[in-house]
């Protein structure tokens, strides 16, 4: 009996991606997966919502409810947050739901409610098998919490440090995001005028969505109270993260062997040969995290440099990852790891 | 017994794509398939010429010459025109040989001189199966030229009116390409800061090489003179073709019928839904041709607008088609259609 | 007694250009000219609308009536079409209205009726100062119609091939357009990550509403009835538009000194040297017109390319050159003519 | 008597945006400047070499040598570092000259050897007239070493924090820019292809050559020795640096105030209102720096983001301005400060 997949708010970016990834995945090639219903709120009863997608050319959008959802397989959900818990609540227990929105990535309820003023619906099992521990927790889940894109990239560049206790408290992260990371909103502010030929910060200095997701995975793994300034900036791309994080250099030898070892066995994280830096672009359309480790003698301090596709491993990559995972299915498949560059 | 595939001048940017669907392949995946030598010339001896692709991470180029190249069952040549007939010649004649060059493109020598200064190295097959009898003709061939990029798109999108006389004879063709198809050469006018924000044309006026390539597939199938005016402009993005192609309307009825009829059976050509308009980002990384039919009723015209990446339908892509055509493979595979998008 | 200007709609892009050269122009530099009243409509009330113009940073835009707008000497009107009328008429007519909308551009109500849905309000003297006999019409006037930005580009191309009836009758125009030339709406398919990357065509095969007002610009100098197939392209860059126009060569010589000679005057309109091609880059912000001629013998057509900023030349710097010529002052006051390039 | 200007080098793109700026200059425009020899090496004897600047159309690029650029009051030095000293010293102590390059930037030879690899040529004054004291030392100059584009952002962004003491010493800076900022260097890095769609870092960890001039502006100010962090990134646009640090905050009060104050009487410094942030385009083509100071009470850090055009402000804008200054011309003269934007 074939998987079926269920994608709601399936209009937005991290869905298409998702129905990119799963049209190239070979259960989907083997008849091993059907994808089910597609779901969207305005443009429910159209045609033609994805014009990338000609497999998909006669596809009717359906309402997003929980019958539409239900008596699938699996459910991924890339709806905005606030969304997530009614409906997972609606669904059998036994279907994988994996979330790609907010809702259930956050432990501590205060977090949740300063960050996104309601109430913290829950916590699921967090989607990113590169923690320590977690890929075993993720086998066989039922529920899951997509990381967010910055998250991803963030944790996979400072964690080896982190719980190596390479490197002291105050940690500075300035991520670089494409455009398609603020999601697929007309709003004034991304419009292709205002975003070509442009660089800008935004939501600075702590107010960032994404900051105690940040801290909550790295802070697991320190035994001291981390400080992290994280500014998040936009780049004129469509897709990509660069994610600088600089740290004091609290520790010796060489760093990039301690990196070395803690990514040994995972698939899609490369640590870069000595001279080389990441660049978005070799990341494209990937699920790869590609990192530099490097110290800084003069300013004593750690550098990480690291690039994500934020709608990959970012967003829907990571979430079929975690499908593989949870389904019992080999953890790469359907994931490319050789970009469309240039 | 698995195939073996040699890639000669795979650091280009056609070269790279290659590898790029190669690596994506199912024979690839399944092991039918086998990446041998992968050769350059300024970057031989070097590792880490792939930083897209960590598969070939630890890859050392090879030179191009006749031995390194022989011995496989596949070699796909990505130089500069004027080096593949010399190499062909000394690989074996049951090797299929594949170029991604201008070489053995045109039928006239007369045009090659013209056009390219040099003597006229012969005809092979041309690699456009969905010219009428073409997919034929590359069933089992040993020597294939695939298409240029702007004939490519070009074709695809007039063929049709052209073979059912629906338009006369004075056809205006603005092709708008991402900067990848100038090729990886350092050069002055291709630097990021003179590309971005840019638009400009070139080559305009009859001086375009692709001008008698293009001319020659669509001539095959008039029986009038075709007066082809053909301008190339370079847009600020890496990968695309964008056609607009205008002529006067001689025809009855509804073309659109027409290029429905000529393309029912093609897998990688699509004709769009009457209110859509093709989008180079809806063929980012596929192998897909999206087309769009317009009568100008005002103008007495035709118009046709069509869109491929240069780098996939338009050279690799193209390329990776004839070899499953050649070897009697499924000739869809390894081809991605849902493209990288946004 | 310095002169007053208000500026209507100047929170879209073509208010912010105008502001621009405006705060550049000798007048406002001497103390001659006052920028009085900014108005908008949703921004009514704002501060810090225009982080460009540190100048204005305590501005407060104020709403667009007849009221805020009357007692100036200059009013620019840079509003979606429909609202020009009602406004112009309420205003004195000693007060020099300059209308950047389309709604006093077309001569033919039919045509506007046809194009735009709504009652015809009437011609203005219209703002191309290049067309022959045009400079002195505007000379004093106290209504002008500044041209659409595609229609500015196109009648600059073509006019003195037409003029010279170089040209058979049907002509095939493309036109590529920075994002910018759709204005400042937020609506999905302007959106950054829809148009990086992405080169499409829109309002095709006549649809567009500049068709008619490019036929009426070049008709009046034609004795025969032109067959204009307009294609416009987006494309992703914030500013410029390229125009390719390929019409059968009708002509004797050299369409260069036709070109020369026509232009030999005009402060904003260069030919360039026979073997340049004009590039949208060298034209960024500034008031100028590139044009390319060339003849192409094997299809006996005849080549126009031409480049300039949509915002500037096709817009706003339009406006301030009839603004100046309206007032009596120096034509080409404060109108840039070397480019922001790279 | 005019003064008259040569410009060295000026076929890169410092030189031509200070061409751009010398013609819109109101010295220009009265006649009391006029541009004299342009030079430039592979160029040399070329016309047309300014295709954004119609003005210069018939311009011959002439060798730079001393016999060419003596005679002239004012000569700005657009070379790559090395070429200075032995130009300068062939020129009038009377005439200005103004160095582009890195040459005479730094006063420490050491660190002159150290990241340049040769010897020290010496220290001239550094042309950052926002530095205290720094404006009495240009005026009158004849020798000014214009800084370099990221030391420009760098040092205005930090240096009231540093001199009022707000901050500790370790500081993190991540400093994106364009593309324009790695010159007109035809390598196959630099190209469109390889810099559209992609944000990745270079020269980081302490080894770009800016490094040692910012922590020399920065440590004249502050009495603890600083340990600065800065990781340089390459952006997909073709100007603007925007620069974000990271610093502990050691302050009390609002830092706003501090940098209110400081740079209360700059024409050219602009600290923006509390919710606005910087953003490149908003000083594309000016000599402006926009600033936002802000407090991360979590983290217990300062963050100053900045932006400015690395080729106006960030060279030749600041070049201009340093003329002005030491010809006793107002300081403002013939620099922008309304942007080029959207």
């Amino acid at each position: 009996m074939p998987i079926t997949v269920a994608i709601a708010g399936a209009t937005g970016y991290a869905g298409g991606e998702l129905l990119r990834l799963l049209l190239g995945h070979p259960a989907y090639k083997a008849g091993h997966l059907i994808i089910g219903a597609i779901t969207g709120n305005s443009s429910a009863g159209s045609r033609n919502a994805f014009p990338f997608a000609p497999e998909l050319a006669d596809r009717v959008i359906q309402e997003t409810t929980p019958e539409t959802l239900g008596g699938h397989d699996v459910v991924f959900l890339c709806l905005p947050h606030g969304h997530s818990a009614e409906l997972a609540e609606r669904l059998s227990p036994e279907a994988l739901v994996i979330d790609c929105a907010a809702d259930f990535r956050l432990k501590d309820a205060g977090q949740w409610e300063r960050y996104y003023g309601s109430d913290h619906a829950g916590t699921w099992p967090y989607g990113l098998p590169e923690l320590p521990g977690q890929r075993e927790a993720l086998r066989g889940a039922r529920r899951i919490a997509v990381p967010g894109c910055f998250p991803t990239g963030a944790t996979l560049a400072l964690l080896p440090a982190v719980a190596a206790g390479l490197i002291g408290t105050e940690i500075a992260l300035t991520s670089i995001t494409g455009v398609s990371g603020a999601g697929k909103k007309a709003t004034m502010a991304l419009l292709g005028a205002e975003t070509m030929g442009a660089v800008r910060p935004y939501n600075t200095a702590g107010k960032h969505r994404h900051t105690p997701e940040i801290v909550q995975n790295l802070q697991a793994f320190s035994n001291k109270p981390l400080s992290l300034s994280f500014t998040p900036v936009l780049a004129p791309m469509t897709r990509g993260i660069l994610s600088t994080a600089v740290a004091p250099w609290r520790g010796s030898g060489d760093p990039r062997e301690v990196y070395a070892e803690f990514y040994r066995d995972e698939p899609f994280v490369r640590l870069l040969p000595q001279v080389e830096l990441p660049n978005t672009k070799n990341v494209q359309g990937t699920n790869m995290c590609h990192l530099a480790v490097e110290l800084n003698e003069d300013a004593g301090t750690l550098l990480v440099t690291g690039a994500i596709d934020n709608l990959t491993k970012g967003t829907a990559g990571g979430a079929v990852q975690c499908m593989n995972l949870a389904l019992g299915w080999e953890e790469t498949d359907g994931l490319p790891t050789a970009a469309v560059a240039p």
